[in-house]
C-alpha cells in the first residue's frame, strides 16, 4: 500500500489559493506531487499558471474537480458561487479522510463572507469542519519551529474566553495536545498551560481563575501521567518556551497564543485542528484579496502546512 | 550647571539590587559614577563589593544613606527592616526628584511581602510612586530596541482590564505615550492601539469593546493631531511594530504588552512609569533572592535602565 494522500482544498477561487497551490506543486519532484489530490477547480488552477508559467502540467495532477457555473470568477472579487465551491472542496476532502482514502487535509484559504453568502453560516475552517465531521468542537494549535501553542478558546470575546477557562475544558485541551504530540512521535511532550490573569492572579488579588479553575486541571492531568506544569505567569512562559523548556504550551485565549506565534514565526506557522477525528492543517493567512491572480502571493507557508501534513501521515498507526 | 544625576534606589538589601548596582558603577568611569547617586545603605553595598571584589571604592560613591538598625539583613531572606529600608530609598529618590535635584530615578527591584511587612502597603513601585508623588495613577511602559508598549492597565484581573478598556482611558493611555515619546526627541511618534477581542471583535460578532470603546478613543486622539491607528488586531500587530511600522504599542491589558516584549527582549526590557511627575524607569525583574549575595546576578538589565534614564534626562527642557 502507498502512503495515504494529502489533499488540499483549494479555498475560495478568487483568492490566492490557486496560485499558492500551484507554485507549491510546480517546486515538488514528481513523485511528491503523485502524493498530492487537489479539491478544486481545474479552471481556477489553469488560471493560475496562466499567470505563473511555471510550466506546471494542471491535466496531469489529481484533481477532485468541482464545477463552477457561469464565467470563471474573478480573482481579487466576493462571489457566492465561490463560497459554494470553498464548501464543495472541504466537503469532499472531509469525505475522503473519513472514508480513509487521503491521510491529511491541508486547507488554502477560505473568505467567510462568500461561504456566508452561498448558505453555509459557519465562523471559518474550525465550524465547518467540525460540522462535517460531527464533533461539537476542536482545538487550534499553532505550530512553528521553536514555539508551538494549543488554545483553551479562539474566535470569541475576550469575556467568553475568560467564562471558558474552566476546569473541565483546560484539562480537555491540555489532553488534546498530549495526545497530538503522541501522535507525532514525542513519548513525553512538555507542557506548560498559561495562567489567564497577570501573574497568575497572584494569590488571587488579580483574579482567581487561575487558583480555582486552571490549577485543578493542570493537577488532574497530572494525576493522568502527563508532563504538565502551571499555570505558569504568561509574560515570561513564552519565553521559556520559545528558549527550550516546554514543547507545547496551553494558552487561554486566542491572542495570549497568536501574539507570540506570529512576532517569531509569522511566516511560518502552521495552524492544526486537533480533536477532530481526521487530520486537518491549514495555511495561517487569509485570501489576501488584494493580490490574489497576480503571481505574487507567497506560498512558503504553504509548504510548511504541507510538510507538517506529511509528518502527520507518516507518524499514523497502520 | 552640571547635568542632573541619576538617582538608583537600591531595592530591597537581601535581593541583588546591591550586587547589580556594584557591577554597574564598577564598569563606569568615574565621570559617569559621578553623575550618579545610590539611595540606599552603604554596609549593603561594602557586602556587595566584598563578594563581587570588583575594586570599587564604596566609599568614593554619592551615596544617599539609610541606616538599617541591628545586624546587616542576610540575602536571600524576607525581611520587615528591608522592607523599610526600601521605602527610606524611594521616599528620599522622590523627594529629591521632585525638588529637581537629580533628574531620574531608576529602581532597583523590592520585594512587596517586605515592604507590606513594614506596614506600606502598596502593591510595588507603581503604587508606592503614585502615593509619594500625590498622582492617582500611572502608565506602564515597556521599551526595548525594536518593541515599546504602553499599558492601559497593569495589574488588575483580565476581567477588571476588560472593563478599562474605556474610551476616557484609552485616549489618556494614547496621550501618555505620545507626550512620552515626544520627550524623548521624536517629533511623530507612530502609536498604534491593540484591539482587546480577537479579530478587534470582528464587527461585533467576538465583543463590542473595540468598535464602542477603543475605536473612538483613536479617532479623537487622531483629531488631536497624534499619528496613531487602531485598534488593530492584536495577533499580527506585535510583529508590524516589531518589524518597524509603528514606534509604540497601546497595550489594553498586562500580558498583551508583556508577551511580546519579554519573548523578543528577555534581558533588555526597561519599565518605564510614564505620567509621573517625575522621570522613572526601573529594571525588569525580581529582587531573585534564590541567587542575591552570590555575585552571580546579571546587571546588564540595570544598564539598559541606566541608559534610558539618561535619554530621559538627555531630552530634559531646560
Amino acid at each position: 500500500m502507498t502512503a495515504p494522500l494529502i489533499g488540499i482544498t483549494m479555498g475560495d477561487p478568487a483568492g490566492v489559493g490557486p496560485e499558492i497551490i500551484v507554485k507549491s506543486l510546480a517546486a515538488m519532484t514528481a513523485p511528491q506531487r503523485q502524493g498530492i489530490r487537489i479539491y478544486g477547480n481545474r479552471e481556477s488552477l489553469d488560471a493560475a499558471e496562466t499567470v505563473l508559467r511555471t510550466g506546471l502540467d494542471i491535466a496531469s495532477l489529481d484533481v477532485d474537480h468541482v464545477d463552477i457555473p457561469g464565467p470563471l470568477p474573478a480573482f481579487g472579487k466576493l462571489d457566492s458561487r465561490c463560497g459554494e465551491a470553498c464548501y464543495q472542496f472541504i466537503a469532499h476532502a472531509v469525505r475522503d479522510a473519513l472514508a480513509g482514502s487521503i491521510g491529511c487535509i491541508v486547507t488554502a484559504p477560505i473568505n467567510k463572507a462568500a461561504l456566508n453568502a452561498a448558505g453555509h453560516h459557519h465562523d471559518g475552517h474550525t465550524g465547518l469542519l467540525a460540522h462535517l465531521t460531527g464533533i461539537p468542537s476542536c482545538h487550534m494549535l499553532l505550530a512553528s519551529e521553536r514555539l508551538s501553542v494549543i488554545h483553551n478558546s479562539t474566535h470569541v470575546s475576550l469575556r467568553d474566553a475568560i467564562g471558558r477557562a474552566t476546569t473541565e475544558r483546560v484539562l480537555a485541551t491540555i489532553r488534546a495536545g498530549h495526545r497530538h504530540f503522541l501522535r507525532l512521535g514525542n513519548p513525553a511532550p512538555r507542557i506548560a498551560v498559561a495562567g489567564i490573569n497577570p501573574h497568575c492572579g497572584e494569590g488571587g488579588l488579580f483574579g482567581t481563575e487561575d487558583d480555582d479553575q486552571i490549577a485543578p486541571a493542570v493537577a488532574a492531568a497530572r494525576a493522568e501521567g502527563i508532563d504538565v506544569q502551571g499555570p505558569i505567569s504568561a509574560d515570561t512562559l513564552f519565553h521559556r518556551a520559545y528558549t527550550g523548556a516546554f514543547d507545547l504550551v496551553v494558552a487561554q485565549y486566542h491572542d495570549q497564543g497568536h501574539i507570540p506565534v506570529k512576532l517569531v514565526a509569522f511566516d511560518t506557522a502552521v495552524n492544526v485542528s486537533v480533536g477532530l477525528p481526521i487530520d486537518r492543517c491549514s495555511v495561517d493567512h487569509g485570501t489576501a484579496f488584494d493580490i490574489a491572480g497576480k503571481g505574487i502571493a507567497d506560498n512558503g507557508n504553504l509548504d510548511h502546512a504541507l510538510a507538517y501534513a506529511a509528518r502527520l501521515i507518516a507518524h499514523r498507526k497502520p
